[in-house]
């Protein structure tokens, strides 16, 4: 093991590949192929990048495990437990035919797994090769692999969520009328940097900005009783990811009077979805389930076109990754699935809400990891 | 057109789709399919990210072409220069089949290029929908759309090169003995942003570390007559970049003398095979002889192993693509084509050395954007 702070010890790793090739094997798979990015994080520690050059995890189901890398990026599996692991080192340089080489470790017949990053070049390049076996996407395949987070997984997330909750602890403070939304953001910026060792997003919208769930921030200057929805997350501990909204009035709970009457309405619709939405997480539920209860109760409101987006992401050592909460996901729920509950409301021209938090399947339920208050104030 | 700042006016990307579909339509095929990043750029000034949402831009052979954008994402379109292009916008709500939207605007038979930034769940989820139509990558097929540069890009590319040189220039003055590689990093990082809107990357390699052509920089204390590898690159104008390497010794001529004498032996050949390699360049050669010259000079002289990547990588929206100045890469120069000539020699353990300079093909040789001197000093 390397004394690197990147990754867990090589233990951890070592059973994942494990597990990865007994997902593979029962299948019927020939192999999986991953690229570089959370995927291979999960299974070696690395976050080797390089770029457009093939970087691939070849895990076959039967044989050596490999790693197609770059010899000029080979020193990057250094700071990873690939050294510790059963995992052949592959280097190549250019005008080597690196797909052939992550191709011909794959000797079974059976359909082939591809990992999500790989990007078009690379996808078309191994179809070819592995030909005339069919390639499949490995994320759904494996979401028991993916999907379900171990304990040291759970922990990080945790620490995570607790690190948001303490910048959202402070974001009342910030917004006081007269400053800016990119003020604030500044703020906020420092505070996420105290907690995470990077800031992935912020999203501080006021008024009619709530309305655009992607809005990010800008001049605008704040008063008294506009709805802000302030949405922020970061990298934390060995990769993992905090992502946290919540809705607040400027002025605070003085001023929620003054916030428009429609705005306040609709929050208590909202709040009421995100709440039955969490309450009906459990194992064996389907994710398209838990969309459909969120989605209902607001769209039973008269609101069901001003919530355009999913209801939630798996969040992970991606911000975004399996298991969507989304309408066209049937995907079973299990134990260890952790994704974001985050419906919204956005009334374009006006204002919008937003309520997140990060939530895990538990064997009879579900858990909360952020715990910060959700109502106006 | 937007009065942003962002892209050209849109009738150069009017221009670039309108020969995209021509070159569609010469390759027999029945569309294209381009993702978001510098391909979608190219053709219409839009620099939207969706994450691991759909985004494509589809120009088929025949009807109208559409892009098909999350809703959630959609404002960010007015950014670019598509609400002036003949570009029908699709947006999608989660839950909804995009992929089906996308595909279904393809109606010939012919194979359908893909750009290179779509990941594994998009191209496989396309090729499904598509087929029995074949897939192929778009990049190299169209590559006399994406790689010949246009006056306004060869304008950016010579912007981006100048801002980058100045940097240069005051590179020697910031290699003092005693000061770490990160210190040196700092003020780079510095002077890089006075010039451009990002700073893309910066390489700081002494001694040792010069002999990783990945490097970044570290806590290493420079040493007077220290060969020190300095590779940097940065974003400019509408989104074109730098990249620029130049090998320093610390201390300047003075100490020139105190440089490791293998050091000093295989520069005098690096400088000349990346002089011949430059001077090489014209229309009607492939890119593969180019490599080759420069390659077999070093390798002549015995360092063969000690360059182990391409001689050069195309540049423009990104910093790395077509062409690349590879061995298999038997593309033949056209006018217009923009890449790196930056061939290394390494002596791991050691010291390295590169000299990269950004050449345009021209109609009867080639041109250099980047004029610093390339000999040691």
């Amino acid at each position: 093991m390397t004394d690197s702070a990147q990754c867990f010890d090589s233990e951890v790793y070592a059973q994942r590949l494990e597990k990865a090739r007994s997902l593979v094997q029962d299948n019927g798979l020939s192999g999986m192929i991953i690229g570089t990015g959370p995927e291979l994080a999960y299974l070696t520690g690395s976050w080797v990048s390089t770029h457009e050059r093939l970087t691939a995890l070849v895990v076959p189901a039967e044989g050596e495990a490999i790693i197609v890398v770059p010899d000029v990026d080979r020193g990057d599996l250094q700071l990873s437990a690939i050294p510790d692991l059963p995992i052949t080192v592959r280097g190549w340089f250019d005008g080597v035919n690196a797909h052939e080489i992550a191709a011909s470790a794959i000797t079974g017949e059976g359909p082939v797994a591809l990992g999500s990053s790989l990007t078009t070049a690379h996808v078309l390049a191994l179809q070819e090769l592995l030909a005339p076996r069919p390639t499949v996407l490995a994320t759904r395949l494996l979401a028991g692999l993916f999907a379900c987070k171990d304990d040291a997984e759970i922990e990080q997330l945790q620490g995570a969520a607790d690190a948001i909750d303490r910048v959202h602890a402070a974001v009342p403070g910030l917004l006081q009328p007269g400053r800016t939304e990119a003020e604030v953001a500044a703020d906020i910026e420092r505070l996420i940097l105290e907690e995470h060792s990077a800031v992935d997003f912020i999203i501080v919208g006021s008024d009619e900005h709530g309305a655009n769930p992607h809005h990010s921030f800008s001049e605008r200057v704040l008063t008294e009783g506009s709805p802000v929805v302030v949405d922020i997350g970061g990298t934390y501990g060995v990769g993992y990811h905090s992502d946290c909204t919540r809705t607040y009035i400027v002025g605070g709970e003085a001023a929620i009077e003054k916030a428009p009457e429609e705005f306040r309405s609709y929050y208590a619709i909202l709040e009421k979805a995100q709440e039955a939405a969490f309450q009906a997480v459990r194992p064996g539920v389907k994710a398209s389930e838990i969309d459909g209860i969120a989605r209902g109760m607001i769209a039973d409101a008269g609101y069901g076109e001003a919530f355009f987006h999913r209801t939630g992401h798996g969040i992970g050592l991606s911000t975004h990754e399996e298991p969507n909460i989304s309408a066209d996901n049937d995907l079973v729920l299990q134990p260890g699935m952790c994704f974001s509950i985050e419906p919204g409301i956005y009334v374009t021209g006006k204002h919008g809400a937003r309520i997140e938090d990060i939530v895990m399947v538990t064997e009879d339920g579900a858990h909360r990891f952020n715990t910060q208050p959700r109502s106006l104030r």
